[in-house]
């Protein structure tokens, strides 16, 4: 399929207004729709919240007659479905464009073409395919949740070059500067879930929600899930000072710890426990299968973080890391006991780096076996 | 000063030229040389070792007569002293060319600009400066030398993410792939001096030579200089099997064990002892300051590695960086015990990175106190 340049002018507009919803459309994806007709834009609408209008709707509301016969950029397959708002290859068909320009269908294999069938069928020209891959990445964790049935699990770890968190005293701010700190608040923001262990409730005491350069942005503020296997996260934890969701998932049957937490805002979770009497972390990954959510963030210390990429649960690593070395006896990253020869280690796929001031961002794909 | 694309042309291939002698020119620096007449170039040449010709020599003795009139372009300020071979300045001039064009100024602050003069002098027209930071970066160590009187000691370190560099029980080949592996042999064959401890001889008894990737190459070898306190390197070690200088610094008067390394074939050198009875780190700096030589590789375990960061000896830490966890239970790369706050860390300055294959390769400066 060939596109012109101003095909390619307009669809990077709508991702470009697709990505303004990034940190609000949770669990929905980002979607940027603009209309032009004889070389004007003459609408724009992208999606803001899971529940209120879809992109296309805000931009065949503001176009209202003047879309007729007009061109649609969409950045995601228009829905063919009734969710909770009418299906949007109905809007385009019935506002009468002429053309619709795709960039990515639905992964969703379930409804993917769908969307397309349907505007075809009413006699309009639809091209799917320019800036795919940008499409794609702009919804990453929602992508891999269509295609693979599984919430996109990625674990955040600030260290040093020798792989540090903290001092061996606990002593760990800031080991990273003020651009990563600024980073991790945006990836809390793109999440659905940020995930911690109530060793690092109690440790550092941390709130876990988006803030640091997102002041005047619309932000979806992340659920907070803590494991807490023997519910001895304090009721005064700053966590639950702020109004957001905070699920604590257990394998205790204290009443009395329950009741308490509960009382003090959270929701709490008795999931299974595995041999050692801790929450079973194949149990916790089912859990966070069923809520149907895209991303899931790990925020956790080296404990978590070891025995979750041990059980190969955690898709990516994103690592901030700092220009310093702290030495063999400050604390590391991951720790993994059962790693002791080097054919048993955790095998990655470096993805890409980027620098933020003086530290640099470093992501990687944890290798799966077989 | 302004110069031609012509110009830009010809420095290039000079400094092409002056980068085939990067592995045998040590402890001179790496020079090329172009003569061009009338848009042609009529010779080239480049110094291939240390008390064999300059590049300019080389280059004059192509172009014969036909040097008169012509444009030479160097990569360095040539020479105005008798050294082990007459001055270039001198040569340049007796040929008869009319101009000449340098990449970078003598670094050596002694000598510096009198190359220029005595061409000058001599109605030559100079200019100066073309591809400068090119040239600077060809000689890098040499530039540090010349500038700072000091050695340019860098340590080179392969580690997984996490910072560790073997598995507890001593497990470690190889963490990082070929290509790093090539890597690491093209930074020994660019060293003076190859740096390591008795403690990684007795472990991983290493040749610390440079040969993969170099079969076809003149590579003139680096010295391999052995810290060793007591005198525990064994005789039959393979440091000694290829017939390339090795140095062992110890603080042991055992007069015995000397008698019986030196007729494994190395120099034994005794140094100052510190309070703890091992070679002293700063009268080890001392020895390699004294020895005249501009680059200093070091490849040692984490106690070598840590004491020699902590003691502020180390300018550059270069980190071959494998896409692999291996846990908090393998060994680390720097062992610092003084390190025990975050005030107390090594701070260091990213400077580059880039790809070999799966492993990246990271390079970050040593800041210095004050």
């Amino acid at each position: 399929m060939t596109f012109t340049s101003d095909d390619q002018r307009y669809m990077n507009r709508a991702l470009e207004l697709a990505a303004l919803g990034r940190y609000s459309t949770k669990p929905n994806p980002c979607v940027g729709c603009v209309i032009v007709d004889e070389g004007h834009v003459i609408a724009e609408g992208w999606h803001k919240k899971a529940g209120e209008p879809h992109a296309e709707v805000y931009a065949l509301q503001s176009a209202a007659a003047a879309a007729k016969g007009a061109t649609a950029y969409v950045t995601l397959e228009p829905c063919s479905h009734h969710g909770r708002t009418p299906p949007c290859a109905d809007g385009l068909i019935n506002a009468g464009v002429s053309r619709v320009v795709i960039a990515m269908q639905d992964p969703n294999p379930i409804v993917s073409g769908q969307g397309v069938a349907k505007l075809q069928a009413a006699g309009i020209e639809v091209a799917v395919g320019l800036f795919e891959e940008q499409a794609i990445a702009l919804n990453q964790a929602f992508y891999h949740r269509m295609t693979t049935g599984q919430p996109y699990i990625f674990s955040k770890v600030a260290m040093s070059l020798d792989g540090k968190t903290a001092m061996a005293s606990g002593e760990s701010q800031w080991i990273t500067g003020a651009a990563a700190r600024k980073d991790v608040h945006q990836l809390r923001a793109e999440s659905d879930i940020v995930l911690t262990g109530v060793g690092t409730i109690l440790a550092d005491d941390p709130q876990l929600t988006a803030r640091d350069g997102l002041e005047h942005i619309a932000v979806e503020q992340p659920h907070r899930v803590i494991l807490d296997s023997q519910l001895k996260t304090p009721v005064n934890a700053r966590i639950f000072k702020s109004n957001v969701k905070v699920t604590i998932l257990t394998c205790s049957n204290n009443q009395d710890a329950m009741t308490a937490l509960q009382q003090a805002g959270c929701t709490v979770q008795v999931i299974a426990a595995d041999a050692q009497g801790q929450v079973d972390l194949y149990a916790v990954h089912e859990w966070l299968r069923s809520q149907a959510i895209n991303s899931v963030m790990v925020e956790a210390g080296a404990l978590l973080n070891g025995a979750l990429l041990q059980a190969g649960i955690i898709d990516e690593l994103i690592i901030y890391m700092a220009p310093s070395a702290l030495g063999s006896d400050a604390r590391g990253a991951f720790s993994m006991p059962q790693v002791s020869t080097l054919s048993d280690r955790v095998q990655l796929h470096y993805v890409g780096m980027h620098e933020l001031d003086s530290d640099i961002k470093l992501t990687y794909r944890v290798k799966r076996e077989g």
